[in-house]
């Protein structure tokens, strides 16, 4: 079961030679949900040879441009490439008057379903039998939304073989997955620890672009395997940081450390920075298990057993 | 005194991982003049080290989003790049809308001089000490213009030495410069052939993209030293070419042999082409002087004399 993240673009509001801007990709059990889509996600989608027709969710954090510019074309590509089923979009409301009002001159094939996003409040705003999505408010020069990919809890696993061993009924399996211990027919009872495995951990991604520092999201982002915070500029910028409601990549490994995750991802680099490792090394000085995402970049978060 | 022509995008409207949508920029005498601006173009310029700052034109062919999508990420990044010179844009009125529209959440710090090309008719739209610019209906599902770059006929050049030589006034060269002789004091008449080199050939670039099959373009395009049109598809696709307003290779190549350009450059290839030779190779059955463009491609016309 599938649960990864793909990184097309890793550059801030300008963009460079080898940097899109912000757009990624989370495969949730083969479900695809694009998470921003600055100008040129097609372009990287196609490069990095993933598949457009199973993208039915995209969200937008906010509305600026290099967060969304992409979507004119996207769109367009999947109206040419023959969709027709409708296409979810979770944004903040002016986007549908500007989607709108682009597509009055071309007419779009299939339909688009627009969620307008909370500003200031926390939602619950996409579920399935598999995982559940929500957001919560960041702190940015305009309305935006961060992003938490959850997967939902999981009953036991029973072992292999139980079911024949002592012949199971499906009321058998279900009261065995809720945790109940087994009466045998010869009048044993059977441990539920013996008949099942502890079912994997739920597995969380956390998305937060643009922002300042902003230790309010710790409450939503706590203990998410991978976290996804924007480190525009050096520790040497932090009053530009401050201004421009960015943060340091010292800040991003600050807010990981308070919200304990796994691993940290930064991105959104100010173009002013040709090699990406000072970020790095900075975010690392304070939370060793930090990356600089990388154009392409493909990263896993593995299923694990609980442990008893 | 440079004219040259820079291709930054080469496919039709559906992008693939190595072509780009439409997009070209010509350089006159170091102006630079943008001719269509398909998502991605930003990046494309970047990446061939083009300067930004210098484009203060810009030439939208007509209204499909491979044409003009990467106008806006283009503008933010002119004015986060601290632009405050003006625009000049030229384009099919809706543009006008779609700009205001778009920029009402993100404010430019440039102005923006639209000016609305005509439909179905010819007319200079722009003009300079060095070259004119003349736009003509092409054939299209929508209102789609070609452009025609052309320098401007010069005065002939005088050779050097000869101001010095006959001591000659501001007046004198006035009048040699426009094709007389010379009376020099000792009463001897000079030929002005002696005086003078003849001028530079003017050079024109033409532009047609997108267009069915149209030779009502040939009058505006006679000659050039480079047209650019477009070939979607082969001739074994014709039918699909004309349905959808496009042409073929072959169709392009006849159009420049009907209009005795110099030579043909040839773009806007169907995603379903690999490997574009099979239209280059299609155009030059019929027109030897072809190329199919590349990105990043450097088409340059050079400066050459005419001959008495």
């Amino acid at each position: 079961m599938t649960f990864s993240i793909t990184v097309l673009g890793s550059s801030s509001a300008l963009p460079t030679a080898k940097r899109f801007p912000t757009a990624h990709l989370l495969n949730a059990y083969e479900r695809f949900f694009l998470i921003d889509c600055g100008e040129g996600t097609q372009i990287q989608l196609r490069k990095f040879k993933l598949k457009f027709s199973k993208i039915n969710h995209i969200f937008i954090s906010h509305l600026h441009g290099d967060h969304y510019f992409g979507l004119f074309g996207l769109l367009s590509s999947f109206s040419l490439l023959g969709r027709r089923n409708a296409l979810n979009i979770y944004a903040h409301s002016e986007l549908e008057n500007i989607l709108n009002n682009q597509f009055k001159y071309y007419e779009l094939q299939f339909k688009i379903n627009f969620h307008k996003l909370p500003v200031n409040s926390s939602e619950i705003i996409y579920e399935d039998k598999n995982i559940f999505i929500e957001t919560f408010p960041l702190k940015h020069r305009i309305p935006t939304n961060g992003f938490l990919f959850k997967e939902k809890k999981r009953d036991l696993n029973l072992r292999k073989d139980v079911v024949q061993e002592y012949k199971l009924s499906v009321k058998d399996i279900l009261s065995i997955k809720q945790g109940n211990d087994y009466f045998w027919e010869n009048g044993e009872i059977i441990k539920n620890t013996q008949l099942t495995h502890l079912p994997y951990k739920t597995r969380a991604y956390a998305f937060c672009s643009d922002t300042a520092f902003y230790p309010e999201i710790v409450k939503y982002i706590s203990n998410a395997d991978i976290l996804y915070h924007e480190a525009t500029f050096t520790e040497e910028m932090k009053d530009r940081a401050k201004n421009t409601y960015h943060s340091t990549a010292l800040q991003a490994a600050e807010i990981a450390k308070m919200a304990n995750v796994k691993k940290l991802l930064i991105g959104h680099f100010s173009s002013r920075y040709k090699d990406i490792s000072i970020l790095e090394n900075e975010a690392r000085s304070i939370f060793e298990n930090t990356l600089a995402v990388i154009e392409g970049g493909k990263y896993t978060i593995e299923q694990e057993r609980e442990i008893n």
